[in-house]
């Protein structure tokens, strides 16, 4: 079994820990809104060297490097190059084209850059998702119920009693032939955890949301660890965690693995 | 009146043209398949020489640059330059994410590469769309009814008898508050088009599909034509057209204007 959703289950139990490090690196967040690139791929190393034990994944966003054009895709990949063999890296790429041009972004994330598993958008249906799929090694996080307040815009629609989101998971449970396809629900709506649970028992979960937008940690381990397992996303509260020192970083990843822990343990 | 909508509608009229020309050039695609960005670079620049006069619009599609990572991003940037002021480039980017994010996606691709509109994902929700919205002379289009197979895995669910792709047309025209707002809509789903014109009459449509897809021009300037007006966004008969020379690429683009004209002047 060397599936993507095989790997990431071992490094779950292997490292005892759900945590995924979200790379949404800012000049704001570092407090110092003249940084340079430079500063920023600084403060990379040090979010990695400070934390790299402890999560499981780390997930770069790629807005927040696109925002510093062929420059923040240079910092790109120099971080995609400081990480251990063994840490699984998520692209948050949300990306979602007609198959000829999800080939190209499939080759983007997966060769170029060499994630592990990248996130998608379901919008344009299996096409779209398709060519992300044919290496079992590489997985996808397809997106369901998102964190953000308008996700009920559409997300929640009915169509016989199911809403989108629950559809979008069912769809994603068919087309899981290669045991490398996983959803984003938000950490923001618990109780929809378990509705997605319900479509698509044994698909990992990526849960965004905890921290800085508020989610709960509990619901979010407690929910989703059943029928499968999560990976619980923090971004801003560990990686701009106090003075910004490795120290403060890695006490808050720390106190984010001890509490996944207890809750599990309980 | 400076909003997007309002410089497109001028654009159409002063060029007398719908077209759009797709940027998506691919090694394969300048059938020499140890081509170079260099090689790439310059069939660029070919393609912009031979077209400019005729086409309103040139949308480079994000994901094949991306696949070469900051490199491509460069070339990118480069191709940026090469556009006349009054041109229009479309971004193809397809981005959806939450407000955070979304923010960084707007400042990469309206600040940094410097698009007059770009396309989004409709997924997330209006707090994704929202940090595009704020400067009218920019624009979006949304995807509403795409030009792929698979479009009908979800778009075309019913809720309360209308379509998700109609519900995404119904807010989108309620969002378009600064005139800045279009909607994409597939050439191969020529009915649909009508659908989507009823639930935002209006807005301009960005219509790909006609050529390597095909989907019809006839039936897509009718139809996008009627209570708005329509972008004819044609890529692989244009740049990859026959001896790849500028006169064979001129020659194709000709042709589709002329048709352009015919079916409006009929």
């Amino acid at each position: 079994m060397n599936s993507f959703n095989s790997l990431l289950i071992s490094a779950v139990k292997n490292k005892k820990s759900h945590l995924c490090i979200g790379l949404d690196i800012t000049p704001e967040g570092i407090r110092n809104k003249y940084a340079s690139i430079d500063d920023l791929k600084l403060h990379t190393k040090k979010i990695i060297s400070a934390t790299e034990d402890l999560a499981v994944a780390f997930k770069p966003n790629l807005g927040f490097y696109e925002r510093w054009g062929s420059q923040g895709f240079k910092w790109l990949e120099e971080t995609m190059s400081l990480f251990a063999e063994e840490t699984l890296v998520i692209g948050d790429a949300k990306r979602g084209d007609i198959g000829n041009t999800a080939k190209q972004y499939a080759n983007s994330l997966f060769r170029h850059f060499g994630f592990d598993a990248v996130t998608l958008s379901p919008y344009m249906g299996f096409d779209s998702i398709e060519p992300f799929l044919s290496n079992p090694k590489k997985g996808v996080f397809i997106l369901c119920k998102t964190s953000n307040p308008s996700s009920s815009d559409f997300q929640n629609l009915s169509y016989n009693d199911k809403k989108l989101f629950e559809l979008v998971a069912k769809k994603c449970f068919e087309w899981n032939q290669n045991e490398n396809i996983g959803l984003v629900v938000g950490a923001t709506v618990p109780e929809e955890i378990v509705e997605v649970r319900k479509n698509a028992p044994g698909l990992p979960l990526l849960i965004p949301g905890v921290g800085a937008q508020g989610g709960s940690l509990e619901k979010s381990m407690e929910y989703g660890n059943k029928d499968g397992i999560s990976l619980i996303n923090v971004s801003r509260s560990i990686i701009f965690s106090s003075d910004l020192s490795e120290k403060s970083m890695r006490s808050s990843a720390k106190d984010y693995v001890d509490k996944m822990r207890e809750i599990i343990d309980e």
